[in-house]
């Protein structure tokens, strides 16, 4: 079957690929607020409508959250599984988006073209890459060149608590040789990257209570303990001078990144200057010993996501809350245990909590980090093809986001997992403004011909 | 002048005094927030109006915020000016109302009736005593017993911009012998208490920057500044070990407790365990080598009255964000300054600020302490009266919160200022269901009656 003419009719389609994704990227799927639960609903059933449209044999499948869809087209060769998300961050502030986040438009910018929206790059933009190339195979030929599954979920951005209960219940409708995901990005603009290392996530929302009810500062404040106090001193500790953690045992599991890899890393060209001056930074942060591109793709860390206490509005009140909260979470590398670390932290919390306030703990997920094998030969396979298809050779990465789906399909389905995206770092993901390079939607989909192409040709 | 029948006729005429009230407790005069100054205005209105209602020679004065109401009425004897204000705190959060806060109720409680919404005791409840026992007067007498001066402000509750101003260029118009203001508090339900020291007040919020936008954690946590993480880190270290704070010479101008007066406050029925039990505390937090008492009446204190930054929404968002706020307030005593407070303190956040981030500061008021000079016989006169009044003899005591006022008319129009009030401790001012019992309205109203009475007997 010629590659050719697929990559031929991508070109020619690019307008009518492109319109298709502004359809879905105007369904405000944003799965973490019950407030969008119908839109979630939407993309669901626009994601089974299209992939019918295509010859799939697709259905949504109901979770006590958002639905998942599955589709399956195709009879011989290699069996692959392609994962995408169809829900999206929410958009606040939305005083800082230039344009309605769910109105999307292609937009000139000096560095090309984009779709501005959010989910034009987190994910909506990614998955519809391979949809796309699977349709121009499908026009083409009349038929996929090797066995296909689609499964998207709806649950990523809230920590996808449907995700391990149904894929334990549905593992032969699931299960192939290997899967795609495509939910990262390149390495940089001319060089694409297939992720082989992923940071694991564990999140806790902590509330302290001090006083049972707001109190008067000048009535109260000295004798009456104040929880932003009690808040912003546990938090402030939660570091020591050497941007290390002090939860105890945190960096059990971590393990010391290996000479040779390190070496390689090194000699990718990366800057740290370029890296934060893009955000408005310019001194390295976290750890001191380690360097921006270890400690984002090989070394843990905790942030704080969210606080929020007492009075915030415009003028000033003088009040000591009830009340004080936060959302902090780690990112996890190595064997370093999601669980065993949640409750290191609720132990190290609830010492530093006067006996006469209380604390509340909420899990946000928790995952382990994941290191691909890439033993399996679709790794070259695909780098190869992608490195056919851009100007710089394709290169193994680490990923300092947290992406659990590739290892569940280890370890509850044995199934290995190539983690291939087109994302820019300046994507502005999660942030206001989310693009999605017009040249990464193009060639992200021309990409996934090719590696159809060649996973289609292993035996 | 008979001071019985003016006794006799506030008894008689309690429930139309309550009726009044809360006619002016209707209005939602928050200072605080534009989106009210209408409300504030109509509040002044209404004053006015009530204040010409018994002879009153009134008038609203604009200022640059919201505006002064000032009213005469007498021509012999003694001058007394009497300041309270008409502006009320925010009402959020607004769900942990029982009621609408501006929909005023008499409420049968375990201990009496209560007049029940915002502003009752803090401080429309408390002005309104004052008003009524000179409506009394006049009723019964045709005129008042000394030369009165009104002077109500709408600015209280949001730092007092207009204040100094308006005093300054109204000398005239405000000086009088004495002052008295009905913004505190009984010392107990049955013993009354006239302020002599009251602590002054510096607010500050803070506000830093990192990034120029908002991160994802994943792609970006390490590496790249959390602002979050800088905020809590600073405002974790505000108080040591001991409870003291750490800014450099904040205790500067803070004196010793004179013996006598620790005497006198160790020997007050105060009990820590009622006290904080009260509001669902038991362990006394703050200086560790100070009583409650000594921290309210006399010691400084510094407290975090808001946090805001990152994702504070439902469910969990990984973000980075790229600005995280405070809100903070210094209660100052003794000969503490607070703009030299102010600039240490701001000394002190900065040097903690990492090069490529951004603080910004927004002053929030800035007032020292007050300590009355209590040789004016007028004090005397009114601790008599009060003891008349009420079960137990009245008491001089210290106040935590912070009446700016009572030291502009000691610096600005030298005049001795008197603190006499009936709140409770458990009137629940700025929080939700503040309330203000109907007998301290009433007796409030009966011990001004008695005040006037021996004020004007004075040569």
């Amino acid at each position: 079957m010629s590659l050719d003419k697929v990559l031929n009719l991508i070109d020619e389609s690019l307008s009518d690929s492109t319109e298709r994704l502004f359809e879905l990227l105007r369904i405000p799927s944003i799965s973490t607020d019950p407030a969008y639960k119908k839109d979630c609903d939407q993309a669901a059933d626009w994601l089974v409508a299209d992939l019918k449209s295509i010859g799939v044999d697709a259905q949504k499948h109901p979770t006590p959250g958002h639905p998942m869809v599955v589709g399956h087209i195709g009879d011989k060769g290699p069996h692959v599984l392609f994962y995408g998300h169809y829900d999206v961050q929410p958009v606040d502030p939305l005083n800082l988006w230039d344009r309605d986040p769910f109105d999307p438009a292609l937009e000139d910018t000096a560095k090309g073209k984009v779709i501005r929206a959010r989910g034009s790059s987190d994910d909506k933009g990614q998955l519809m890459t391979f949809v796309e190339a699977c349709r121009a195979w499908q026009t083409v030929h009349g038929e996929m060149p090797c066995r296909i599954t689609f499964f998207f979920e709806g649950e990523e951005e809230s920590g996808s608590p449907s995700l391990i209960p149904f894929m334990e219940q549905n593992k032969d409708m699931l299960t192939a040789d290997i899967a795609l995901i495509c939910d990262t990005g390149l390495f940089a603009d001319k060089t694409p990257a297939i992720v082989t290392m992923l940071r694991g996530l564990m999140g806790e929302e902590i509330t302290i209570t001090g006083p049972d009810k707001d109190l008067h500062s000048g009535m109260y404040g000295g004798p009456a303990r104040n929880p932003i106090r009690v808040l912003t001193k546990i938090l402030g500790g939660l570091h020591d001078e050497q941007g290390r953690v002090t939860v105890p045992d945190f960096y059990a599991g971590v393990p010391e990144l290996p000479a040779e890899i390190k070496e390689q890393w090194d000699n990718l060209k990366f800057e740290n200057s370029e890296f934060l001056g893009e955000v408005g930074l310019s001194i390295p942060a976290g750890e001191t010993d380690h360097t921006a591109l270890e400690m984002i793709w090989s070394r843990p860390t905790g942030e704080i996501n969210g606080i929020w206490g007492g009075y915030t509005g415009e003028g000033f009140k003088t009040v000591l809350p009830s009340k004080a909260s936060a959302k902090v979470s780690f990112r996890l590398v190595g064997q370093q245990d999601p669980h065993a670390i949640r409750e290191n932290f609720r132990t190290w919390v609830k010492a530093q909590v006067p006996a006469d306030c209380r604390v509340e703990f909420t899990p946000h997920g928790a995952s382990p980090a994941s290191v691909m094998s890439t033993d399996h030969p679709a790794f070259e396979a695909a780098r190869s093809a992608l490195s056919d298809e851009w100007p710089d050779p394709a290169a193994f990465v680490g990923c300092g986001g947290s992406i659990p789906i590739a290892g569940y399909f280890k370890s509850l389905l044995d199934m290995d997992a190539m983690l291939i995206g087109f994302g820019r770092d300046d994507d502005q993901i999660h942030s206001p403004n989310e693009k999605y390079a017009l040249e990464s939607f193009h060639k992200g989909t021309r990409s996934w011909a090719r590696i159809l192409d060649a996973v289609s040709k292993l035996s």
